[in-house]
């Protein structure tokens, strides 16, 4: 066995420990096959009355949250990296019927890559044969879905989504009324709806035919809001068990998909190995691979060049592709006078090649062959941004929306080959110019989904802007963005390391809760609930295990109260034993209580006049009844 | 000398470092003795071009920014501590004659302590003689105002809030229209338009007469946004030493004002330190320390003891006062039914007297009482949220609501004595219900400014609490909340240290400066054009100092590339030597600029033929000149 593959098998040890007082359960569907994995959180009793000798408890039910860890948090399941995850929707589609078998990678650079006995070392050990569409046919789930058809993956989604939402009490599930800004959320989640949301364009479910390890997901408006969280080494940077250890760890922290943004040697390899490994979606920008191809050249790239790369990647099981095909020539002279011009790396390298050769962006010329690549393997389209602002006096100017515009008439192409298909958006926008951004989107777009990086609400504060980008991401997911892509506080500084990818994500996360809650979605409020009610009985520990980071929660109330009877003391941190504000509510509650039987005993009074009162009128309204 | 002064002698040296390549200047008024201080940001000059050998540069001017750190990052001042700053303010105060000196604290509770020898190591040194207004006087700002006067506070605070933005270019100075939500700023902040807007109630200048070391600030929705760090020690919790260094650290990282929420002993003393030392305004709540004096037993707090504390600060120094005045018995059993109750510490407190007594809160029934010492020294009030939401599911509800619109009842009659009056806000909202706190604040309390805690937006990520109300507090700055006070991440779970309250800082930095951008406050995006200027140009080292976390910036760049060259190579540390997207821009400028004066020549081409064509035409139109 390799180094590799051993430190391959050695990760993850902390990526993999169950959440506390979490376990994964199953939630089946029609089918046997069809098991969904969500996080059960256990709950400690609640003091309701009786003293120290005699409490008097109260259960509390446990709380089902929606689960991007797939198998490593269940310590059921045995992992080995190096034979990656098992290949759930492999039956799926099989049954569908519309597949073949190639006999190795058809890719020009995948067999070299195969061919190149000095790799061998960092190869993935169990390569599955990939498959294909059988001539003439689309793999796609939009295909499916036009077609009437609900796929296992859509009633998987649908399981997903309600996450047992129906089973918690009306207590946890009570929520305020949202404001959707014209998103139309159900009270529950069907596959039937899944399948009318993917059909009109509205959601895609990225899940290509070779990436039968992953548990199926959906990104649209009228679902929960989605985080991606980027990884990747670059030429200065990480190595393959980085990659897989981060691809995990983001995983663990609430990556819905993940983006494998690498640009070193062996990223054919190491890409294979994520894959192999991943329950999420993963995206790339294959442009970036082209371009090593040609020696990191631009003006070198070809549309031969750039085909074998689709090819090599689908094969491998990439899930969705950014394209900068909105790139156009006529656009790119409309940046030149920004204050940071093209800050998109797929943008300006599609820029520098419509330059050099002053010919129109070749994704654009050849996006009914890229159309052709995606059906066969069913990737989605997550169309680029290539000209996104990269400050905020750049923000929402012509380049920008015309690219937009692009995206637009490109995504109707897409359709009509029933290809899936996202927008990607944003980068720096101030807050008082975001919602345009969604409107022109949805409008420009049809509402397909919108995938914006932040944005960014100012520009003054490197080093944190996750929190420059949380703030706008929360915003924009509130008017309709189906998916946040993720940004650390190492942006534009330097490359993340796994703190800063927690970071990231446990921002992102917050911002895409908050954006659920704003737009009413049904059950959002639910976690919420069950922690407030935690907090306020201070079941400390509880409260640790319903946030977004368990292991934070400890450790910061650890080190001002480390002692273990902290933590079921019933007083918090901040005041100290004698003076609580919430020990004090109690009282309020007593109070409260009595005052209400008071009013009740009062009711009961009225009521007992009033009774009377019928009666006296009933019986004629005399005062003397007439002796019978 | 006690060990106690030579340790407040000796810290804060982290705290008074200057930030890299800026230093104070001082802007002078129309009387030499207005000095307001700013800081200049010198920046390296452009690359414009050239090679290497001989390249063509430009000067980049300096930016000059808001600044709360006071004398601590001027090192032309010599600091001790044992000594205090200077009271800059105290011939301002004298010129207007209508304060005397008292000859000692008068408050029973000072006295007692002054009394105490066991106290002397513990005591500020050069105590000054306290001030207070002649019988019969209001020494309020808002008096002033509303009589006409423009005070040295007043100019003080317009060249302040300008910050030399008329001297900063146009490029610079360019921003994108807000959307304000009814501010309406002028492009220009004059001395009597801050006395204007202090006179209608609008803003207020928090300047107690016994606080004169304090730099003017003003706090209103027509203004920067403002932002507030708590401090203070707890039962649980910290020394003199570390309050005083926060405080001076927490004016480093942007705190406008600093609330002093001690619980512990020897609080009188800590504040005498923290007020003598500080630069910006101090904020208390009165009822913590009124409870300590009667053994944390909320039911025996009485007027008299609650008045004795209100003087003891007041002629200590305390700019504003947090007072629970609304918090009546009528709104306290709404509370019961609630998720989280009361979490309020002052709300809880008055809550439970309220209960004890079965009496109104005596906060209110001697809010007059209150207003009369407020006027004698410039105090102003805060007036506290008791029943804030502590939880989602509690936002917007009727306690909170009702005592909104009893705090708008309470802001008329302090205006009525000319008192000046903000109104605190928040907690737990989501943000589909942020806007109707603003605009429900904004009518009951006719514009009097507004002091919201986050609001947090989701309650599921302790540990992260300064993002999930970050999140709120940028929107409810937008929507014109006059001051933000922060949130750090131990909110919830334990007290700060200063590593925390420089990270909930700068998170509010972010929040108020996103919300000054969205309102289109003039002059709001100069700091982001010059740092998005030197990021694009690659000048990492103006990109730093330019940020509101120059040490931060510079440490995670130098992570991924932790060579010197690295911060004057023109390629980042995303994407290596060779695959630079800013760096492709250049061409594309230099195409756009080959483009543009193809037009230019095309132009002239027009040019040219128009203008042989108007000769043609005023010629007579005839194709042959008659030969004269």
């Amino acid at each position: 066995m390799s180094t590799t593959a051993e430190q391959l098998t050695a990760l993850g040890l902390q990526s993999k420990q169950p959440f506390p007082n979490s376990r994964k359960i199953y939630v089946q569907g029609t089918d046997p096959g069809i098991q969904v994995g969500m996080r059960e959180i256990t709950l400690s009793d609640s003091l309701v009355g009786g003293d120290e000798q005699n409490p008097i408890l109260k259960p509390n039910d446990p709380v089902f949250v929606y689960d991007t860890s797939g198998p490593y948090t269940d310590p059921d399941i045995d992992i080995n990296v190096r034979e990656g995850l098992a290949p759930l929707r492999k039956p799926w589609i099989e049954a569908r019927g519309d597949t073949e078998e190639l006999e190795s990678l058809t890719s020009t650079y995948s067999q070299k890559r195969l061919a190149d006995q000095g790799l061998d070392h960092l190869r993935f050990g169990c390569l599955p044969k990939p498959l294909c569409a059988k001539p003439g046919k689309n793999v796609s789930q939009l295909h499916y879905a036009r077609q009437g058809i609900i796929t296992p993956e859509m009633e998987y989604i649908a399981i997903r989504e309600n996450t047992r939402r129906a089973d918690m009490s009306a207590e946890l599930n009570f929520q305020h009324p949202g404001e959707s800004f014209g998103a139309s959320i159900p009270e529950e989640i069907t596959p039937e709806f899944v399948r009318q949301e993917v059909a009109c364009g509205r959601a895609i479910i990225p899940a290509n035919i070779n990436h039968p390890e992953l548990e199926p997901m959906i990104i649209g408006r009228n679902f929960l809001v989605k985080v991606n969280a980027n990884i990747g080494n670059s030429a200065l940077g990480s190595s393959i068990e980085e990659e897989v250890e981060k691809l995990v760890w983001s995983t663990r922290w609430g990556g819905d998909t993940v983006m494998d943004l690498s640009t070193g040697k062996n990223i054919h390899e190491t890409r294979e190995w994520i894959i192999r490994n991943s329950p999420v979606p993963i995206g790339t920008v294959p442009i970036y691979q082209a371009l090593e191809k040609v020696d990191g050249i631009a003006e070198n790239l070809t549309w031969e060049v750039f085909r074998d790369t689709l090819i090599e990647q689908a094969e491998q099981g990439v899930d969705y592709f950014t394209i900068h095909a909105g790139v156009l020539l006529r656009y790119v002279p409309m940046t030149a006078k920004r204050t940071t011009g093209i800050v998109s790396r797929g943008g300006s390298i599609m820029a520098k090649w419509c330059l050099a050769h002053h010919k129109e962006n070749f994704l654009y010329t050849h996006f009914e062959d890229i159309c052709e690549i995606m059906k066969a393997y069913d990737v989605s389209f997550s169309l680029g941004d290539g000209l996104r602002p990269g400050s905020i006096a750049d923000a929402n100017d012509e380049a920008q929306f015309g690219e937009l515009e692009t995206l637009g008439e490109l995504t109707k192409i897409a359709w009509k080959h029933d290809v899936q298909v996202m927008i990607e958006g944003p980068g720096h926008v101030p807050m008082q110019l975001i919602k345009e951004n969604m409107d022109k989107q949805l409008k420009e777009c049809d509402e397909a989904p919108f995938y914006t990086l932040g944005p960014l609400t100012t520009d003054i504060a490197p080093g944190y802007d996750h929190i420059t980008s949380g703030i706008g991401a929360a915003q924009i997911g509130w008017y309709g963005c189906a998916m946040l892509c993720y940004v650390t506080p190492k942006e534009h500084l330097g490359l993340p390391n796994k703190e800063d990818v927690k970071e990231g994500l446990i921002t992102y996360k917050i911002a895409a809760h908050a954006a659920d809650i704003a737009k009413g979605h049904p059950g959002a409020q639910v976690r919420d609930n069950a922690l407030s009610k935690a907090r306020f009985e201070f079941r400390w520990y509880d409260q640790f295990n319903l946030g977004l980071d368990p292991d934070r929660a400890r450790e910061y109330h650890d080190e001002t109260l480390p002692k273990e009877s902290g933590k079921i003391a019933h007083f918090c941190s901040m005041c100290g034993p004698k003076f609580c504000s919430m020990k004090i509510t109690q009282d309020v509650r007593d109070y409260a209580a009595s005052q209400e039987l008071l009013l009740v005993e009062e009711q009961d009074a009225l009521e007992g006049m009033k009774q009377k009162s019928e009666e006296f009128l009933s019986s004629g309204s005399e005062i003397y009844h007439k002796a019978q």
